[in-house]
């Protein structure tokens, strides 16, 4: 189940970070680094802070196979991918969900306080996008618009609520994974965001 | 003493990362992330080279709350704030003469030749302020613009040349920091910068 | 022989990175910084990526100074260079060639599968450019523009496939070497580049 998931959230990002590529006309190569980025960023960025090495999909050699053939699959599909869009909007969520999770519980693996556990489940669920932006030259899209770092974060402030509870805690994962899912199709249905600032 | 300047090195960094994410419109996410990389962007990119793990503020939760406690300050009295442009820049140039100190010593700790020590202390100092305008899709004001690496490389040279003077040796952290203090605000004052180069 | 091919290649690197600054009308010390980061940001990125600490130039001293003083050479004479192109884009070749095999035994050395190993090959001798257009607010030309990378991950595949005919191996370092230079002068001379995908 887990693992469809992963598979199915990886397979979203790495479609979108193509998709975000080819609307700047990238050539190949460049679509692909950027499907690897949008997917693989965020998990890779938590590696480093903590500091475990080789980063992960330096070990497996799937994921890597797996990200280029979407890549490819989606310069050659653009047209039928881009009307996926609700397909890849409801993968691109369980992945976020997942990748969430993911991220707190490695934090939680390394002993790290319950803030610093959270902001490690957004940079994994969040920050392959943001370093995506930067490359694409604009100003990062969750810094801007939509509710989705929010999601994960009000995710992981439930994920150790429900440590306290005891007859929650078996089913913290599956309790945070839903309502991560429900605040992220709400806000993309109600069509909700938090307010620029005004300067 | 010197706690008093992190600390407030951190506010007066954290603000000005803060500003400048107001100024571009972002979300308070977004100028919450900015006021983070910004205050903390330069120490972990030293942390990272040297490879010292977790990067320290993983560990400090105190100043995550700190930050985030200033960029909601921020937003909120964004206008008043602003007025207090020379508290700002007063406390920003503390911190840049304290944490190119801080990023100095963490150098020779780990054994490092002076020019490398010279380098982390100037990162420490100035990188967050790089990776700021990155995100923010600008070219780095500290390359094009105000005598501010400048003083932290000169501060690093003092540091290594007092080491060989044997009766100013235990003042030099103390010189260095009113030395690299001094130099930013004479260049604030006098309005001096380094030329930039003509293509 | 390699050894004037590094030195060759790290001050071709440098000096390119450096009149890409100049073109931004960066101050010196920017000048010097984007030199720095086009020439060793690509295999520090791969340190990172492997978790090999410090990075590798924390403990060159002589590499820093010998980019420093190309970017300061570069802003002096900076007309001449410009019209040392031929010679620039010569070492830049001799250098990408010689970082793509580096940084592939790097990979081989910690034990990496081969797409691994090719990935870091690329990174290594790639995306020092990359870091520096993302500094310079410019969508890295290396995804964009030319058979630059393509040249790598080509030669890289060679390197790998070599390793299957005994009576080659020995060769393989030189001729993956002349391969990656012939398929990069070649496309150069020829003007061939990937197509950029429409969107």
């Amino acid at each position: 189940m887990f693992s469809f998931i992963t598979i199915g959230g990886t397979i979203a990002f790495a479609a979108s970070g193509a998709l975000a590529g080819i609307r700047k006309n990238l050539d190949i190569f460049g679509v692909a680094v950027i499907a690897f980025v949008t997917s693989l960023g965020g998990g890779t960025l938590r590696d480093i802070l903590l500091g475990q090495f080789p980063v992960k999909w330096l070990l497996d050699t799937k994921i890597v196979v797996l990200i280029v053939s979407v890549s490819v699959l989606t310069v050659i599909f653009k047209n039928k991918i881009n009307k996926l869009d609700k397909t890849l909007v409801f993968f691109d969520t369980l992945g976020l969900g997942f990748f969430t999770i993911k991220g707190i519980e490695v934090g939680v693996g390394a002993g790290l306080s319950w803030p610093s556990c959270i902001i490690l489940g957004t940079i994994t669920a969040c920050f392959g996008g943001v370093i995506r932006d930067i490359i694409l030259n604009e100003i990062p899209t969750l810094f801007r618009k939509e509710i989705y770092a929010t999601a994960c974060i009000l995710g992981g402030f439930l994920y150790f609520l429900l440590e306290n509870f005891n007859f929650l805690k078996d089913y913290k994962e599956i309790l945070v994974f839903f309502v991560i899912v429900l605040i992220r199709f709400l806000a993309i249905r109600m069509n909700i965001s938090l307010p620029n600032i005004k300067s």
